[in-house]
């Protein structure tokens, strides 16, 4: 294949030109998560906004990320926990991930812990949803679309209440409440399941215990809804679940694509827009760039553990101290615990890091991380090994899916030692098969008709023109789990079956008793 | 919403620009279908030519409208059959969907023409394979990659055979191997299956027929690839079939959406191109101009039956030229049949007619076809209602899919009288509803966030790029049907379930028979 020159290159991109349909400014209305799932959501929101569309996002007066700013109006509604309380909350998560291992107690724990997050979470609701002042003046703004994260339910309730279609950007529903709603299969036979550890080519043993998980999944989301159910059912004077209000989402903007997730189904309205946080690489400072320029041929580490852990307990720290004293490459790490007094000088400590403009640069040689998807995507955008220290939630999962592509190592935080840790970046900087995959995955990922963002410009605008995507809403939604798998009609077949074989040999029974009594009678005559 | 000014519109399209991968020129080696499905992979084909890469399209000695052109070059091999074959066999089916009802014994002999014409094309395939000079001279060329409509199984097979990936280029596969191929769910609970008549909203007889069809489709595909199965084996010199070689595509270049089609689940590397070969439209003759302006305020009618089928019987001629002579609307007419004295003078008559530059004529009112695939995808595109005449092949249910959405009418063409024409006619043009809907459809299906056929040429290029879509291949493609629906697990487990309840229960007879037995010495005591 020879090059073709770069003016043919954009022909077809200009063709993009004619493609969009006569763009409307339109009134948007966006209820997030906060924390970490707000960061790439705020990038399509601050997009919307560039391109005309009011945009009024919903903040609780204490939110952790979700700040006012220029680009978007904000309407802050009261929340009944205090700051304190969410340090308190993240502290726990934090040590329950930091100090112990993973054992069945601490499954129940930390699912206790989630159950008591999304109760707290659906009172918030509760009190934005009967927030009467604030829901009329919203309600009277008449939006096009609510923008939301179906990880928490008060977005998709308040778009049925205001009869506007929702548009969900998300990861996704730790319980897959979001296939479920979409009527999307998910075969468990090569689908692996939440936190189950599995990929996609499962043993036998697996294969069971992902079956099993599937039930398990159900009872789950049973028991984290239940209380948005019964919210939703309030509110808005219904009998309704929190998933059947889901299923009438209109699109799904799904934070993912296969050079990172497992191939799958998917349904007609979810598009996919993993890597939307990667944006262009920006110069790094002055003071940054000449540290890692002066890693001359080794090259420099990128190590975070994500923007809601900056801190580490100090004999944990110690283990990573130790294990990037014997490294030749310098390591650029946001930290903000305490010190040692002999920290090693190829060490710089930050308080916050620009991620991605690091990860771009080229001295970079692998990117120590918990494995949040917004890091993971920007090193696979920007080709960087990685040795993962997943934490909590979809972290888990996140690591396997790239370790199972050899483009990373993975590693338990509670039980790390600096030993391990020499071992694990040892061989994703030396062994340069983790490079070659990693670049290969990533010219896959950015391998792609449209950007990402676009996409999801595109589908949201692609809502408000036509007020919905009724079109690719599929017929299943109105089957009940029975008729879905069509076991009724199995059933009748079954039961004509049955009938006929049982005819058939009561038949032939018959006759043969009348046979066998007349040659008796034959015989005694 | 209110409008943005235009170059607003295009920031969002000129970033598609930079989202198009470094293009190489390649080599790619085409082995089409005879007859209309060439009509759109034709445009690819072009287009790809166009963007620098050497097609090279292999021809049958005796072809019906693949031609030689400038645009991409051609190799002609040996054929067994005459164009007089071709034409005797043409008119059969031609015939027997003029003249007789779709009764059971048709269906049969339907089935019958399609096995014979499926297992002449492969022998034509097998002498193709096995043309020595031809093959060695094509293997040499080193393509990157193969373009082939899967309905007919030779380019599969030289996919295979030469080692490269094959990109598919079809609208459906009758007995769905396409969809079995790509490990795609259809659940018959709500996919209707070819030729049932049914939408996606089915009563529980229609779901049993619909369940009983899936049984049969089955033993149809085995039936009709059964030639293809021995010859693949045989030329590859490994147990293998179709189906199996089929799976190895890369990508599924699909000629619909979800405006035409029923909404249902997909695969990831299942690529929608439906309205590929809607063009702009080009202006119309001087004399065609004159005639379609001359209809004044009632406009125009475009009739074709597809580029197979240009005459008629007499009398079933004399139908439609009876129901035009009562229509205020003018009538241009493909038609090649014999004329009556006494034609109307409404209706204009053409060897060939350019449908879709006189489909996106403002005073166009309706469009009375067979309801081929390129011609209803016209007709979506410009927003015409149509009254639609299936023949034979997909006709019917894409006849179905655009009534149940209101926006066309249908007929059985061997007993339509000029009085249920002129009836439906009058319904499509008069009830302003067909129209209205038409137009919804219309804008649905045109807005889109990128071309049709931007996205073929992307998806094939990216196919050449990346020696295949690896990464979009579902790991289901390793089980077995049985391992799939996980129903060993289902039966593992049922099987401990029962153990479980016959230990149990045995226990407990055991404890009941005991304790009996002492409570009964103790009476005899």
């Amino acid at each position: 294949m020879r090059t073709l020159p770069v003016p043919a290159q954009g022909l077809l991109a200009l063709l993009c030109l004619f493609s969009f349909e006569s763009v409307q400014a339109g009134k948007v209305l966006v209820l997030p998560v906060d924390g970490s799932h707000w960061l790439s959501m705020k990038i399509l929101v601050e997009e919307l906004s560039n391109r005309g569309h009011e945009m009024v996002v919903l903040v609780p007066e204490t939110s952790i990320l979700i700040k006012k700013s220029g680009k978007y109006s904000t309407k802050t509604y009261p929340v009944s926990f205090t700051h304190d309380d969410l340090a308190e909350n993240l502290k726990e998560i934090q040590n329950s991930a930091l100090e112990k291992a993973p054992k069945l107690t601490d499954i129940v724990v930390n699912f206790r812990n989630l159950l008591q997050f999304l109760t707290m979470q659906s009172k918030t609701c509760e009190g934005l949803l009967y927030n009467e002042p604030l829901m009329k003046s919203l309600r009277e703004m008449g939006f096009d679309a609510m923008l939301t994260d179906p990880f928490l339910p008060c977005g998709t309730i308040i778009a049925d209440s205001f009869s506007i279609p929702a548009v969900y950007f998300l990861r996704l529903i730790p319980c897959r409440l979001d296939e479920a709603a979409a009527q999307c299969p998910s075969p468990p036979s090569f689908m692996p399941r939440y936190s189950s550890g599995f990929t996609d080519k499962m043993t036998f043993p697996q294969r069971l215990v992902n079956t099993l998980l599937t039930v398990v999944e159900g009872f789950l989301c049973r028991s984290m809804y239940e209380s948005a159910d019964e919210l939703a059912s309030k509110y808005l004077q219904k009998e309704t679940t929190y998933a059947e209000l889901l299923g009438h989402g209109a699109v799904w903007l799904l934070r993912y694509d296969f050079a990172f997730e497992f191939p799958r189904p998917q349904m007609p309205n979810m598009v996919q827009i993993g890597g939307i946080n990667c944006v262009k690489r920006a110069p790094l400072t002055k003071e940054l760039e000449e540290f890692v320029n002066g890693s001359g041929e080794h090259g420099f580490v990128v190590f975070t553990l994500g923007s809601m852990v900056s801190q580490l307990p100090e004999a944990k720290a110690r283990e990573f101290f130790e294990a990037f004293r014997q490294i030749p490459q310098r390591v650029l790490w946001r930290y903000t615990g305490p010190v040692p007094e002999n920290a090693p000088k190829n060490v710089k400590l930050m308080k916050w890091l620009p991620q991605n403009d690091l990860l771009g640069h080229p001295k970079v040689r692998a990117f120590v991380t918990h494995g949040g998807s917004h890091g993971i995507y920007e090193g696979i955008c920007n080709g960087v090994p990685m040795v993962m220290l997943p934490l909590f939630g979809d972290q888990g999962d996140n690591a396997q899916r790239l370790v199972s592509r050899g483009v990373a190592e993975s590693l338990t935080i509670y039980d790390v030692t600096s030993e391990k840790l020499l071992v694990a970046l040892k061989k994703v900087i030396n062994d340069k098969s983790y490079k070659e995959k990693m670049m290969k995955l990533s010219a896959i990922h950015r391998d792609r008709p449209i950007e990402p963002l676009d996409l999801a410009v595109f589908w949201t605008e692609f809502v408000m023109r036509h007020k919905g995507a009724e079109h690719l809403r599929p017929a299943a939604h109105d089957l009940n789990w029975i008729q879905y798998h069509s076991l009724d009609v199995i059933g009748f077949l079954l039961l004509i079956l049955l009938t006929v074989i049982f005819v058939t040999v009561k038949s032939c029974m018959f006759c043969f008793r009348k046979c066998f009594k007349k040659s008796q009678k034959k015989k005694k005559a």
